[in-house]
């Protein structure tokens, strides 16, 4: 793995900005992944994560049973995989064969980490209380990983239909703000 | 007012993509306006959105108290506003006329709206829960306002210590997703 470790205490910075995200579980020995757009930070350390994945989603199921799940974060030279990944079920296809992911162990969790996505998160659900009226869980990040070579990344960001925003330039003011 | 209504099921299309927000209140008879980046879509329709209000925030307890806030959706032009209202606090100051912004009436709520943030979601706390142990609050959107002359508005993505990244590009895929 060419990734480094990334400091828990700076993972809101990559999570706060909003981009889309393809989480992955690991359940009865079968890996899938899923994309999702609905979460936010809760904690910064350590760093919790609030997202909202629908029983709708095949994993739905993985994540209530196993409590474990992996964040990873794509580029704009992912946007196919990304929709496409969206748009079917991991309980017909093996979706990391039909859209050609790379998949990596993770260190602390079962569920694998996506080579090409440029950064990784290993979470454990540790908060179940809103699940059964919002489908939502509280996760806390528990290692993370990064690219060091990506400087500014180009993440993606969903407008709804199929439509992404591509991260653009940055720009920096003095504040006194994390 | 130049805005016109949104429709309450496209609202997602708005917070989705992550942009940081301006979170006004109303207490005892004064408006106040926050920074906040910790939020994420929860339904649909009726729009739920969550979000993290710490409790160190002058706002909490205006939100605590009246259960209703507006979230307004600032543009890149705005950047130096919005960290300058993160970095001081409603309790010392009034902010609007610091930072010379506009205030407009809500049609549902008692706070205010921003007239130069492009788009304005007038909101209800509507589950407290998670607000103990989180400082997370779930609102429901009871209307939406949008300036539709502003087609691809380049919002704000914080990324910590003031660095923001600025919408870019936007581009389509086919998709079945919402």
């Amino acid at each position: 793995m060419t990734k480094k470790t990334f400091p828990l205490s700076h993972v809101y910075r990559l999570l706060e900005p909003g981009p889309v995200v393809l989480v992955t579980t690991s359940y009865k020995g079968k890996a899938n992944v899923m994309t999702m757009s609905w979460h936010t930070m809760m904690e910064f350390e350590p760093p919790l994560v609030g997202c909202v994945i629908s029983g709708r989603n095949y994993s739905f199921d993985a994540l209530t049973a196993t409590k474990e799940c992996a964040i990873n974060i794509p580029t704009a030279n992912l946007a196919k995989q990304v929709v496409g990944i969206g748009n079917c079920s991991g309980n017909k296809v093996d979706k990391f064969r039909k859209f050609g992911l790379t998949l990596l162990p993770a260190l602390q969790l079962a569920p694998p980490l996506i080579a090409e996505c440029y950064a990784n998160l290993e979470c454990r659900v540790v908060d179940t209380r809103m699940v059964n009226k919002y489908n939502f869980f509280v996760l806390e990040v528990v290692k993370a990983w990064i690219d060091p070579s990506r400087k500014n990344p180009h993440t993606l960001h969903h407008q709804g239909k199929g439509v992404f925003m591509v991260a653009g330039r940055t720009i920096k003011l003095p504040s006194k703000m994390k």
